[in-house]
């Protein structure tokens, strides 16, 4: 049995796991205060070219979409996302638990348009009853997206204007940025995404860590407190050292973006292999998640052997399948699935 | 540097790291789904002699906490617990983050009385206006409690008593269970627990394991749609493997008690070194945390070799300060502070 | 200056003033206790032909929406609503406030389509990750809609049918009920209402109260600790006797229904005067609620003697504004409104 | 059958109620822009003698309190209360509902002392661990308290000079104030008030008012959007009109000051009348809530004419029993009471 099931699949890298055996045995304090959660941050600055950038880590995505939008949300402001996006879709209402409305717009492809974005705010700020209705507050969007597209450059910076003539902040979802830093079809890197955006998280799950997401606030703007807040929403980990050492594996002689790069280039042939066996993609995704169009028989054979995720039903007969390729996937496994296309 | 700061400050025990190795590239399928999670819970149900229970893991001990009292409570309940009770002083407000009041009552030692927990439940429940107050939902103790000591078997059967009497769950939190179980000081085992209380956890943070928190719902009263609402609350972990393999490890061959035994026999001999050097003790602590009166200039000199939690100031010249040990401390560690003492 | 700015512009009907002035120096006791609040369940249970029913008060729609809605979900389920459903365009973020996500679904002229609901319903309950996702657990429509149109027999038949098919209640919002059930274009009645809805509320705030809504659980599913839960949300109103005595006047001879056909009058009237000087209509609406679409230069005239709502611009040149009747518009006030036309 | 339940068993006082009635039918805009509220403002602001204060209406107490404190804290603040306050006792967790700990201090006669504030804010702040902690953000107090006691002038300043001293608002819940005001053991005045406190609310529904409190921010202080956010907890009143009209009236030749002097003086004659007959009160209470310790069979028998809350117990055979003033309390309605004694 191999599996595409998803990029959180297997434990850790075999160069993050070894840093954490080379520090087992250190007294660090807890709570985010240790020597390697300090060394990372410097690390994570660095690759944004971003000397202003405050450097924090969580354990988890929802957790941090949710900690990062509720805690820089005023009481009365929601946050704009795509009706796609994993914060509306898939997080179970972690956002409106803590109180907060996300303005959902429509999407294409996964992504969110300017022009919709600034539509949206204008048309509640000039709304005669304002008082009654949801403050834009924040703008949400992911890269890559959860259908596993990209923004190019002008795109981002069209959001990020966007954002900055209504003083509100950009939040970046980059549970997967590895993959869209290191796609073939993108103009966006590090450093743009940390000047454009007002805060962003590099996704370590998704991307080699056991668990842990890095929060970059931009300049200066993390919110008060931020330490009490994590706690109180029951987030803050004790041994945060298991979050440092791991992103100062991560972000030590690139690793990172070595791990990015090779997921990307197993999930290219594994897009090649199907294509030239006559497949049809859902999407045409430049990252490590691929959707490919399966009838119900080819699927359940291809099940026997290949653990997948089943993404939705095109009709009766016809399901997208999502095959997401992860730092642990080898030619072997790809070999093994080209032989029951 | 030596350190007793606390039992959180090491990595993991190596028999914990040791499987987190050799289970590292097995394909796994995410949110606590994986075969590790599910070994690991029947272990648990094992050891605590409850076939009907149901064992969940979490991250960490305030999620825990927030976790188990507000998915438990009804809304129009609160908790009762101890003034110096973790959730009502040391955890930053998370459980009325989720809109719950703790009814907090004084404590001895630490520990909750039943007489006094039966004339709170009584006393609202007989209040003409009760209606305007909030409902006693819950008792929330925790074993050993915040100063170290633990409850006897009569002291628990009698709580549970009042909770049965009541109809409302008795949760224990067990964030340090291992050194109560293995103290020499007790005649409570973890069947017993299970036996007597309707929700508690084992945690894995302070005994070993670099996160990870089981939750032993004992008799099929696990909240509805529990997953659901983990992931609402942002505390549901991708790689849930983690959790499992390392619980999997501390249930195995009895490691999760030979923990125990090893960090209270460093304990019992840290209070010998200090006894016999004349310190007098805040409290006689049955367990691995030892409250040690020193005078300031005494605490200035040890701070320097040694890492120690400051706990309370007595008066001006004399504090209170917490020595802790842990999975990692070794003999050396206590040669070496006693040449200090 | 006349007014047709909305329905809660003038004070209270003169008969149930006058109901307020002779109960004024009775003692009543507080809190919803009182023997007014009793009397008017009692007739509201009669005049909805539903002796189960159990009748409860509150001060205002927004207040009751989200208490309704917040009481009967579980923790892990949302609403659906349609996109212009009143809580998710107008109350502020209300539900949400409470932790509840709005299920949004498309509108047609402001209703849910049944079909539409349980498309919904299913894809949710048959995704493979159901679990990351907002359960549906309620539906929530307004009747008349906030565009003023109304649901027929069948469609409401629909909706319930849908609703009793999966098990969750149909919550009505008749924050203008009066205006449904006595427009001269509908087949639906207060005790159709009361049989195909599981809960739903009896607007007083628009039909001449001072304040207060009537809420109607049908069928003995009024949620436990209903006036606890009133009371945290901080919507106990003290003197319940003032929404008691209320609906007890708007509930003696019919005068509930005698406001709604006066206002039901009123606005017919002023829909032909507006057809006749050959204006256009933005929606066909049956109720008190009048869309018409007047140019800038007319909108501009028009507010110098007459205070209205405006709804929204159709384009630079052209909006959409409202023009409500209310108890208390008279002939007289048509005919001014018919001078300036 | 006369009643000394409470202060709000009656509807309005007759110069309330004339005014609701002479307004009924003007138009007036909802929400709390009509001129009613602006005029009734602007009165208060004269009495208060505090021309930089901004004057809001809301319904009633709690919704008050837990509007006023939460959207005055910080995430991460919890107010400071006495065990005794009306918050933490008698609204059924409303603070907690919204995500804030209450920090309870004990009380002396149900006040709260200056240095108990002050160390408790000092304690926590000077605390290793404070990041784990609730924030002190706010003191709440009431006056007159929940036993009918009132602060000096000394007192209220002392409480006041610790908030400016660590930065965080005295809010002075005011839900008799009248009773506080007229007093006859008092040197407080409207004006020290509202020097002292930097938010504080006058009572209406308990001193002739159907419903309505209005809250004082006395230098600017109003939190941002708080329309809207008094719309996301369900609190803002469609005709909100109701509530400036009858403030309006008790701003008007000083009826809210007669009001207050009337139920003193009702008060001083019921004190007098059970010392004379060698009764014993469980508080000196100098408002209008007189607390009286009857023994189990005068309870029975009083009960029989005279409607009164029952307390608490002080024995099996003693109660403390509460009588009431009110604004519609006689001369005859005592009489009735003596022939009782």
């Amino acid at each position: 049995m191999i599996s595409f099931e998803s990029d959180y699949i297997t434990g850790a890298h075999p160069k993050v796991l070894q840093r954490l055996i080379d520090t087992n045995l250190e007294a660090q304090s807890g709570y985010g205060s240790d020597a390697y959660c300090a060394s990372a941050a410097e690390k994570i600055k660095a690759a944004c070219g971003c000397p202003d950038a405050d450097v924090r880590f969580l354990v988890g995505g929802t957790q941090t979409n949710a900690t990062v939008i509720t805690t820089m949300l005023n009481e009365y402001e929601g946050v704009i996302a795509a009706t796609t996006g994993h914060i509306h879709a898939h997080e179970a209402g972690a956002v409106e638990y803590s109180g907060h409305k996300i303005l959902a717009l429509p999407h294409k492809l996964g992504k969110l348009n300017a022009e919709d974005v600034r539509n949206c705010i204008k048309t509640i700020l000039a709304d005669e009853s304002c008082e009654h209705m949801v403050y834009p507050g924040m703008v949400y969007i992911s890269h890559p997206t959860e259908y596993g597209t990209l923004y190019t450059k002008q795109e981002l910076t069209d959001l990020s204007n966007v954002c900055r003539e209504y003083n509100i902040p950009l939040f970046l979802d980059g549970a997967r940025l590895a993959y869209g830093i290191m796609s073939r079809h993108t103009d966006v890197t590090l450093p743009d995404i940390a000047r454009l955006c007002d805060v962003f998280y590099i996704g370590g799950t998704k991307v080699g860590a056991l668990c842990g997401e890095a929060v970059v606030f931009t300049h200066n703007n993390t919110p008060h407190h931020w330490v009490n807040r994590i706690k109180k929403r029951g987030a803050l980990l004790a041994k945060g050292r298991l979050l440092g050492v791991q992103f100062d594996a991560l972000f030590t002689d690139n690793l990172y973006f070595e791990i990015g790069k090779h997921v990307i280039d197993m999930a290219e042939k594994l897009k090649a292999m199907f294509a030239e066996k006559g497949y049809t993609f859902y999407i045409d995704s430049p990252t490590n998640q691929q959707f490919v169009v399966l009838d119900k028989a080819t699927l359940a054979r291809i099940r026997e052997h290949v653990a997948v995720s089943l993404w939705e039903w095109v009709d009766e007969d016809h399901a997208v399948v999502r095959f997401a390729t992860a730092w642990s996937t080898t030619e072997e496994d790809l070999a093994q699935l080209k032989a029951l296309l």
